[in-house]
């Protein structure tokens, strides 16, 4: 076609060499143009990088990322390369003042997946996994002592705090952390399996001073007296074992302890105590006081249920391994990272045992059933969740033809719509867990490039 | 051999050289004739772009790429790189003249996979997942006022029609479109929670007016008189405490008031009709309304029990969700894709139990076992069906041992049957989902490349 | 080093520059000896493709790829590259003259991963899923009939058999064939279905003739005569309702008459019989045939206890719809194809439920448990093998601690061991499959590339 | 800028061209500056392949991926091509003297991928699948007589032995350790059924001679006389059938036989002696000894019960089955490598189950319940595994509102608490499997490259 003959357009002298790292690509002067304001639309002979010999431009860059590149200003489509690595396409783009965000569709899932990366690292970066013990000046800068440090004017507390501080939170610093750490977590384990342990029968023994129950008009009369009624040994009137008593006075000590020593020591007293780690403690050292208390000042029956209920706080000491287990860390931070997934799987799980409750109640009332289970909607709720999720209690059946059927389409739709949101969330978890793993693996301290 | 060593054959007068973006690919004249009809198959030294200083052809193309296409030409088979993306390499096939179907079979993945892509891109552009406000220009068009729109003759309602629109329908576009798209997953989410506790005998309350019970044979003779049988006080005869009548009052006016009004201002009545959404709430309004009609005419016990049976509609409401959470959105179009993968494995489940119910009947009854509760083989569909899912109610369990072995079978052999199209299905929700999310990360707006 | 120095050795005289279809590569001429008898290492200045002016080699071949197939002979290593397709490069291995096999360790899941795409391409090829209708060529070779073809001399007969059996065989070839392709899935779900209500409560009447068991003692006398004992009216002397006799005689009429064309019409009939269909056509056909005898030669219970036993066969003709569904043929390749992972995970279960069937009946001993299930190791596996698939009906559950002890590793455990070999099935699976949509989506007909 | 003005600090004498494999890479002299103590900090004009007609360094190297190097001089970051693999990129690395821990944090994945991949690979030699039979050097380097081989006085023993052990040690050697190892395969098969058979009630017979149990007192007086208290029969009182003693001797005289052969013939006494395959060996074989010598020194009620617990020793045989069967090999060494994820999976159940049994105790015990069956947490540790695991065997099931809410999120979160690190251990899996495959399928001995 005509378009395409003009020797004049097509000739030699609208082309442009552009020798990038030793590779010459060649295109015409005017795609160059073609997106304005960077720095090949502003190529001209004047530039330092000029040769006039050759009559082409030098640019000390990878040649072979460039040709995509150059693709983008001739096509207008910014395509991601595969055989590089996203950032280092991402520095060839900026270096030639290219807007990254410009990515073609196609190419979402490439860019998004680097830049899933990158928050992988920063997420991992922050939990401080395994950490080098820190310089002199790092500390002083974490207890914001700068000045001092810098003016060499630390007091003696400013010295001792940071070492006691690392005593107690940085269990890889040195060996008596190490140890420390250990005691730590013998205690938290040691009052989580007293807790589970004194509610067992076998570790109970009946309440031997008699037990008389107030009922609502003897309690009005008064205090703790004869004239209440005589209530008899239940399984409720079982105290635990002495034993367990001297257990958690002794982990409970331990535990006052180290929160008194950490909240002394802390670097900064707002941070830590705003810390959910530190919550968790001070709710669960307070819970067994508060138990505790109520065990002396009332005598009755309700120091004998309740305190127990209230103990349940101690559970959450747990999450206080984390600072010992970085697969605890992990797991936390994939729960924090995947809370949009985890918020539509209980949706996609909420929806669909909605749907079926429903469909299940009312088949189940199709047909005369003398031993229908599904008393109401609400009841069905707890079968569909259990069938969704494949658990299966069997505590409720569907008895009718039209029953089973629900069940049928609910057993297999549910199973599909949890698998759905579930491998986005996995897929979280192993990104964090093998970044984490292969960090583990490399030096923590890296050789630095000179800047020429 | 003879055949490769002739002079004349080999000479450079036979090659070509053909500069592709600055790199120079050499070949053969014949080789590029091989795929006629193609734009390196026509090439002549009269073309524009040809060189006769170099002897080459030049072309403003992505060299890395052009291997690929020339390796076509050489060796009759079109591979795929892998280190571009697939439009890219589609883009350049088009512009050599060559069809991209001719692909070979070890690139089938590849080739499709690219166009799964942008049927994925396809299908999140139509889901109008969190748009810009519409312009203007967009709106009229909508409508299909683009005439009055260009002319500058828009009347008052075809200004304000629009508006209330976007009110409605459009939550993102104003602050008042999201209190009132607020206020309408508030009476979704009422009314279902309504629809639910109404069947729970807590808030369920004995019927007081007396219930008698006509028999067919007093059915015949006459309408609603006392010469009916009694029946006395059975689960049936209660009803939902009053409170909840004033729920669903409360909440079907607003369904008919915002039915009313969508109805209304909708930009095209018969394409708001046939919408699916449309459906679902016309049934459901229309299902309160026949309830209550039927309610007031018909005061027997068929009123007490059919009106909270048809009331079964107001679930789908659940799926008007859709408008405001993406991700049911997402779920919706997961399941419309892969309506061919659920429809194998509900073939697989299908073949599966009729298999196992048929085989553990027959097991079932091959010895005497009192206690046989596989009566049928379609009982044995539901049990082969609840274990192939792995649910494993335990409502039904085979008692000899050949029962036992057709029954570790159906579990092993089921949970392969199911889990083989399960990734298929899952695949295509994490394709939706990550791109879905990958295109809200991004700006939405993006800067044009200049045609020059 | 002195090995690195001598000037002579680095001469440019002992290079060779390698123009691979236009891209220069350059080496030492020693480096090429290192593989023998390869096209490299056989090059010498005679040769055609030398070019005395520039001093170099041409070939004309992918450039890119050249760099992987020169740094084999560099390094001595064979890495495949991967940003081609693997019959790319193994096409420009055999044009090197270079043997794949010798790929390093590090590149074997490249390599076999193309193996097993060619694999899957083979299984896809011969499944013959919507083929286009044969030429008369094809037909006629199909038949063995290519010598009379080609003389022109195929007889009336030769004509009209193919035609005939296309129509029974070929869904796809014609309208007609596509009715009696409905027809016979029409009969197969007819008779399954029949075959299965049958045996339900509601379609059974009981046996109206008085029914007599001859004890062990009263057959040694004699036949079916009055001295045996009155048995009473049970499950077994129930008979289907006459409607299914029915059913059963058209569909069996059907078939029969199917199977006697498709006898008559086949192709090969060596072929025919021991194809895995016919014999279960056969199979389910003549089961059919015995029951009918039976039941007329026996008059007694066994007729009416045997005859349903049999019929189980007929289940088989749900494979029959291969013929019509590519989703079930997937399903029985991929079967196959897995058949050694099959082995593998049936082979980890028995390992697994072996273990934790001991370990659990010695468990529940372990205590006074007079509630103990457990009471042999073969009840064990049943309940371990439930338990380690997740089903868990729960008619069987561990009482003592020890046992529950048991039971949570064997539910840990055990969803690992499962959990290991599936995905290797699932892969399979998804491969056949996705690989089937490819090519259903992509032109049949190819494009043929001229041989220059 | 001025920074990029300045024409001589362009100027093309500060700049260098590499010539690795015929391709010109160009770059600034101070570039190479950067990293020091490298092959290309180190240039000089005075090495061999320096070319001072076209002024370039040849280096004889993959040109491709030297883009990739010099880009880590340019960009002081090192990121990992993806179009090749990774080793084949360390040895270039190697070559440049440059070190691969200093990878960027992105390409972390494909670095440590590369790693695991050469882990599998030295896994998979180590488990000698499917050896070659070794040479007779080899073998005597594995039995320690190198000396004695290359002086040529291996005496006869020395030359027998070998045989020997390969006969009962490698399979795959010769026909007759074929045929030695299927003995061996079925005496191990042979004696777990007999062993899972006794224990069944049909196989079991009561026992004949009358017991009598000592009672506490009774023991004290004497030894096993008639003043001791009848018991009656129970089901301790029944013994195996006769047969099954048979069995066990049979099987017992072959383990006994192979047990003497290999520990005579071994190579290394003390290696044999240490290997777990060994060990289980020894254990079970005396394991039927002792059982033998307390049933007839200990003729009472203790030999019928505690014999038939020790047997359960017998089962580990189960593992010597890892010899003959590569499936195994790979599940064990799947565990072996696994066993830092598996104990994170148990850490996380743990942790599940803590927290939800706890929870589920206070919960059930929030309202009246008389049916409650979570009587203490450890009970509910039993019910939130059993959850978690989606077994549910539905022996425990809460029964209040609160309750059920607990057990939803339990059977949701227990769900995804196991779910996260399955994937991982499942990758370990394939990972070994499809490598092992992949080995089976290339050709054991390859061509060596010639060293130039
Ligand atoms: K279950
Ligand atoms: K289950």
């Amino acid at each position: 076609s005509s378009r395409r003959n003009p020797k004049s357009w097509m000739d030699t002298e609208h082309r442009v060499i552009l020798n990038v790292g030793g590779i010459r690509h060649e295109t015409y002067t005017h795609v160059l143009k073609k997106i304005p304001a960077t720095r090949l639309s502003r190529l001209t002979p004047n530039l330092a990088n000029y040769d006039p010999v050759l009559n082409e431009y030098f640019f000390d860059r990878h040649p072979g990322v460039f040709a995509m590149i150059l693709n983008y200003y001739r096509t207008g489509k910014l395509h991601y390369p595969t055989n590089v690595c996203g950032p280092l396409f991402e520095d060839e783009l900026e270096f030639w003042g290219l807007d990254s965000n410009q990515v073609e569709p196609c190419c979402w899932m490439t860019y998004t997946q680097h830049r899933d990366t990158q928050d992988t690292l920063a997420v991992i970066e922050s939990l401080d996994l395994d950490g080098d013990p820190p310089t002199q000046e790092e500390i002083a800068k974490k207890f914001g002592w700068e000045d001092d440090y810098y003016s060499g004017t630390l007091t003696r507390w400013q010295q001792i705090k940071p070492r006691i501080w690392s005593l107690f939170d940085e269990p890889w610093s040195s060996q008596y952390a190490r140890l420390i750490s250990c005691f730590s977590v013998f205690f938290v384990v040691a009052s989580i399996i007293s807790f589970m342990l004194k509610t067992h029968p076998t570790f109970r023994i009946p309440h031997i001073e008699a037990i008389f129950e107030a009922r609502p008009i003897g309690r009005s009369q008064g205090g703790v007296d004869r004239d209440k009624w005589f209530v008899g040994l239940g399984k409720h009137l079982t105290v635990p074992h002495d034993a367990f008593f001297y257990i958690d006075v002794v982990c409970n000590v331990w535990f006052t302890f180290e929160l008194i020593i950490r909240t002394i020591f802390c670097p900064s007293f707002h941070r830590f105590v705003s810390s959910p780690l530190t919550i968790i403690d001070i709710t669960a050292t307070s819970a067994y006081y508060f138990d505790v208390v109520l065990h002396v000042a009332v005598p009755g029956i309700i120091s004998l249920y309740f305190p127990d209920f209230i103990s349940i706080f101690c559970v959450l000491r747990l999450f206080k391994l984390a600072q010992h287990f970085s697969g605890l860390k992990i797991l936390i931070q994939t729960f924090k990272a995947s809370a949009q997934e985890l918020l539509l799987l209980v949706f996609f799980v909420l929806l669909a045992i909605v749907i079926f409750a429903a469909l299940v109640y009312y088949a189940e009332r199709s047909q005369i059933n003398p031993s229908n289970q599904f008393t109401s909607i609400p009841a069905g709720l707890w079968w569909s969740l259990i069938t969704v999720s494949t658990v299966g209690f069997g505590d409720m059946v569907p008895k009718t033809y039209l029953g089973m059927l629900v069940g049928s389409l609910c057993a297999l739709m549910g199973l599909l719509t949890i698998a759905l949101p579930v491998p986005v969330i996995v897929s979280n978890f192993s990104n964090l867990y093998s970044h984490s793993q292969a960090r583990a693996k490399l030096p923590k301290k890296r050789r630095r490039v000179l800047q020429a």
